[in-house]
């Protein structure tokens, strides 16, 4: 039976860890990467420092068949992650001389100067394969099993889809979900035995506090997600029975 | 001069890898870190797989002060978090008396049965301090430099008021931030500059394509952080004069 492809995310960057933006681009990634047959199978977030971006791509890129990255990939100084990507994998720091090219006629196209800084974006590790942004021209690249992207939102998601090609994808993971006022501690035994039944699906357990404390307006979604749409149904099924017998409402 | 103190955070479960929920934690936590003289040094996202888990706890908890972790200690199957740390740090796992109490009274109270699966969200490493939990009683706890939380934001969030105190904090860093039209190229090299200059600060770039694609709409957000209010203020200045020598607009 065909497997999912994991696929771990390492974000790069200070804006995350500081608390000034929430991040959107992991779940973007991990429902464009299942529909492609992989899972997102782990994540790390790192500031821009060398050391611990080249610990975690190459502990990433050991333990997975392939990483992204997101962010460090412009022309300012904080931009480190071209530089730190070719200390992990052993390669010369250059300028490609592919993005040279493209950005060279780009800027020249918007009558502004292609300077040093702007050329910043055409370095990479020799021998990266490039991956074509049509929001802002500065690529993404590929180098081994590693594939370097932007993290702006938009330019990711866009790099994203031409980067996808690159990577076999495996079967796709399906989800059923129900949403029921029964206690997690009510129905923890019966969801133990359905998960053992069905151990070729994941069933995960919710809860949700939405409007007030204690345990006025609690409710628990159960996500039931594999690679077969049959069984899910069956465990689904099993779920629905369980929520009648212990008489619970399905909200 | 007094630093931050080092906290990484561990989310664990598969909610947010499966790109089911957007991470809201993360930026809470580093906010609320930075407000107690901590910085969010690192952070790792882990499924419920105990030997991702273990791995992750005892690399995070090794390289930094304190490591705090979010999910998975609740009363159903896929809950695996108390037992992984008890693992991670060597200890049995066990039902801590204490907590066995609190659980004991919490569901009398509701008059819900105090069964198995309500029990293990009593079950902790040996030695676990408890923190207390306002919302929903089965409590956080602290093992040797680990801090245990819910995942549920509301919760994690009362429990992680209540763990602060057993983490030292140390300086508070403080931010300024300017937006302006100039492109990130355009400012590179004078960025570098003031970078250089006020080496006590860090100067973040973050360019936003807010309506349209390619360069309309561009705007960059530049922003500085640091520990001492007077040098921030001084980089800030500077930074203004290079957006009016550079002939940019602040917006």
């Amino acid at each position: 039976m065909l497997n999912q492809t994991p696929v771990a995310l390492c974000i790069i960057g200070d804006e995350i860890l500081s608390g000034r933006t929430i991040d959107a681009n992991t779940s973007y990634i991990a429902n464009r990467l299942n529909q492609h047959g992989c899972t997102l199978s782990e994540e790390r977030i790192v500031p821009d420092i060398y050391d611990k971006i080249i610990k975690a791509v190459n502990e990433l890129r050991e333990q997975n068949e392939w990483l992204l990255t997101t962010g460090g990939i412009g022309p300012t100084h904080d931009d480190i992650t071209a530089d730190a990507i070719a200390r992990a994998v052993g390669r010369p720091w250059e300028v490609h001389p592919g993005a040279d090219e493209l950005l060279r006629a780009y800027y020249q196209k918007l009558q502004l100067p292609y300077n040093e800084a702007r050329r910043r974006m055409a370095t990479m590790p020799r021998g990266a394969i490039l991956i074509d942004n049509p929001i802002s021209t500065a690529p993404a690249f590929a180098i081994e099993n590693i594939i370097v992207m932007a993290g702006v939102p938009k330019i990711m998601q866009a790099m994203l889809e031409n980067a996808l090609p690159l990577i076999n994808g495996g079967a796709i993971k399906h989800s059923l979900s129900i949403t029921t006022n029964l206690g997690e501690g009510t129905m923890a035994a019966r969801l133990t035995e359905i998960q053992y039944e069905f151990n070729m699906v994941t069933i995960g357990s919710y809860p949700q506090f939405p409007a007030q404390n204690g345990v006025k307006g609690y409710k628990v979604t159960l996500v039931v997600s594999g690679l077969d749409k049959d069984t899910l149904a069956m465990a689904m099924q099993k779920i629905e029975t369980m929520i009648q017998d212990l008489n619970g409402e399905i909200l």
